[in-house]
This record gives structure tokens, C-alpha cells and sequence, in this order.
């Protein structure tokens, strides 16, 4: 059965593959599994139908029969569960690679957006600076040990898996914030993960719905 | 055969349950599943053999023969997922609950844990009220979604899941916050949580933890 995702009907990132759904593609992509795409407009995405799907009215959500989940990792999680190639066939190494999906959102993704939000919302305060800095160096620690434990690998545990895909995802998010180019192991492992023939797909697939949009002239700034 | 995970030898909350191995604890008891501890001090933390099993330099970490895992969602994931009574049977309710375990950690929690850095962080700053009012309304969103999806339902959806403790628990330490009680009906949904028996005797375990170290007279605040 083929899958539906929601992705934004006119990305507020301008198709630069910051918005959520590009995680989503880059996975059914690697593996191979086509799928169908409904866009919401940011009026919609409040609306209960959508809710119904997605609680906290964002993008992306996934319907596939019966079925409808919502959150990015959970998604990530049931594509590689339900096909080959993003998680490792031993129970060991795939709770390592579960473990590293949980570690790319919940330890090294929150300090990251945090300066995303102080980039966006807080730059005209004359305290903006100083907390920059402050946020800048809770979010390299987590970075520092990622680094480390890369080393001189191509991925994080053996073959790429869905916790690189969700590790690099997170990173290439994050690019902007110069953090990333800090470690040139991590640079180059985002590099890599954007190299691959799944996310250039993914990538190329998003920007085509955003390029539409701007055609038709909708308006790619969410409400405050 | 019996897990082991790590735990802080002495708590930097003082045993009030809002360490992360709280969450890994109550699982285990949720699922009738005994386990032993390892405790580790803040400079064992960062030693070569607890970060090969957490890259991180932080608790909790879950072994088990030849399997070790870390990040708290991964190891709730796991104990749901090899236990009875976490998880429901079909496949749907079973993908939702994942659903809800990674909305907790990387929707609902990263802006609570904001407020906390903020509150212990940045209070002495002359700016520190109006940036916590912002931070504040960031976090305001999720919980007003998730209150308004939630409703008068005792659990998210239908029978207690690892969806529901893992969201119960994030809102359990950020009730200091005062935002979850802006909200009667999570104040409520957290208070059911902490009701249960096996959150108590997760509760009693790790406080007993920080007593034992009080006693011993061991330091617990963490280096910066």
C-alpha cells in the first residue's frame, strides 16, 4: 500500500530542506518505497482534520491504511521497520541504531533549534549576543562527544542506518548555525549523507513542491 | 537475564525523580522486570567505558548480555517492546504509542528543558524575565495541543502505554515550570502517573539512591 505523508503546501524554509518532511522523503527514498504527498496550508494544519492525524498541528504526518502516525522519528522508525536497508538484522545493532535516532532528537537536535528560535526571535534584543553565546556552547558539547565517537567512520555503527539518516538529517538542519563546521569529521559525514542518491532525491522532490508554490504565489511565511 | 543500567551515584536533584533514569526505572517496574544498578560519579561519566555505552557522557544506559543501548526513548522502546503491557497488540495502536513516545521527547520536552536551563542558567541576567517569558510562550503551544488532545481521557490513547510514560514523566519534571498546571487536565494526567505503584517504587529506589550518597557525604553538584 502506498503511503501518504503531509508535507507544507509552501515550505517557510524555501525549499532548503529544513522542513520536516524532508527526513520523511530521504527514508522512503532509501528504501525505495514510493509514496503520495498531501500539502496543507498552515490554516489547514490547525484545522481538526489534520489534528486528527497530527495532535500538535505540524507536518509531517503518515497514513498507510489504517494506519496514521505522526512524529518525524516515528516515522523514520516504522519505514525502517517495515522494509530493508535502514536497520542492522542483529537485535544488538539495531537497538544501537534506535538508540542513535532517540540521541539525534532528544540530545543533540534541541540546543541546535534553540539557536535556530534565538537566531529568528531574539537577534533585535540587545541581549542577543550574550545568550548566542550561551546556547552556542550548550549545543557544542553534545557535538564535541558526537565527534569523538565518529571518529574517522564513514557512519556512526557499521553500515548507514536510520540513526545516521536521522543524525545527518539533524546536523544538515543545522548547518547555518556554523557549529557543525567546527568538526571537520562531522562536516564531512553530513556531506556525505547529502551525497547520497536518496537524499538528492528527496532533496530535489521537496524544492519542486516549494517552486510550485511560489508559481502560484502563495505565500511561504508561516503566522506567528 | 537481569538489565543493568546506570544511574547517577549522587543525583543533581537530590533524588526528587527528575533524573533521566527515573523514566527507565518506572518501565522496568511497569513491566515487572527486575534490574540492577550501576551507579557512576559525574567523572566516570566521561571516562573511555562508560562513553562506549553512552557516547554521551550521561545516564541512563541499558545493558543486557551483549546488548547496550542508550537515550532514555530507546531504552523505554525496548523494554516496551520485549515486555507485555506497554505496548498494545495491534500494529496501529502500537505505532501511535511510538508516536506519542517521540512527540514527549522531541516536541512536548525540548522547550521545557529550555526553561529549566533558563531558570538555573540565566536568572541572574538583567534579561532573564523577558527572555523566560518568551521561552514560556514556546513551550505554551505543544501543551496546549497536547491538553486539548488529550481532553477528559485518562491516557492518550485508551490503555497506559510507553506513549503515556514517557509524556507523563516529561510533564512530571517540568511541573517547577508551572505551565502544566495552567492546564487542569494534564495536571491532572500527571497526578494519575504518579499514582501508580510502579512509578512509586521507581521513585522510592532513585531517592533511596541519593540518600545512601547524602549519607556517604558525596557531592551532588555536577562540574560545569
Amino acid at each position: 500500500m502506498t503511503p501518504t505523508i503531509t508535507a507544507f503546501e509552501a515550505s517557510p524554509d524555501r525549499g532548503r530542506g529544513m522542513a520536516r518532511d524532508m527526513r520523511v522523503r530521504w527514508a522512503l527514498e532509501e528504501v525505495g518505497q514510493p509514496y503520495d504527498v498531501r500539502l496543507v496550508s498552515f490554516a489547514e494544519m490547525k484545522q481538526p482534520a489534520h489534528l486528527a492525524v497530527q495532535p500538535f498541528g505540524q507536518i509531517p504526518s503518515y497514513e498507510e491504511g489504517d494506519l496514521a502516525i505522526f512524529e518525524t522519528g516515528a516515522i523514520v522508525l516504522r519505514i525502517a521497520e517495515t522494509h530493508k536497508g535502514l536497520l542492522p538484522e542483529n537485535e544488538a545493532g539495531r537497538a544501537r541504531a534506535i538508540s542513535w535516532i532517540f540521541a539525534a532528537l532528544n540530545t543533540v537536535e534541541p540546543p541546535l533549534v534553540d539557536i535556530q528560535f534565538a537566531t529568528l526571535f531574539e537577534r533585535d534584543k540587545p541581549w542577543a549576543a550574550e545568550r548566542l553565546a550561551m546556547i552556542q556552547e550548550r549545543a557544542r558539547k553534545p557535538l564535541g562527544f558526537l565527534s569523538k565517537r565518529l571518529g574517522e567512520a564513514e557512519w556512526l555503527d557499521g553500515e548507514f542506518s536510520a540513526g545516521d539518516l536521522m543524525m545527518a538529517g539533524v546536523l544538515f538542519r543545522s548547518k547555518p548555525s556554523g557549529l557543525i563546521d567546527e568538526h571537520k569529521n562531522l562536516a564531512a559525514y553530513v556531506a556525505r549523507a547529502e551525497a547520497r542518491p536518496a537524499f538528492r532525491r528527496a532533496f530535489a522532490d521537496q524544492l519542486e513542491v516549494f517552486k510550485a508554490a511560489e508559481a502560484k504565489g502563495l505565500s511561504s511565511a508561516p503566522p506567528r
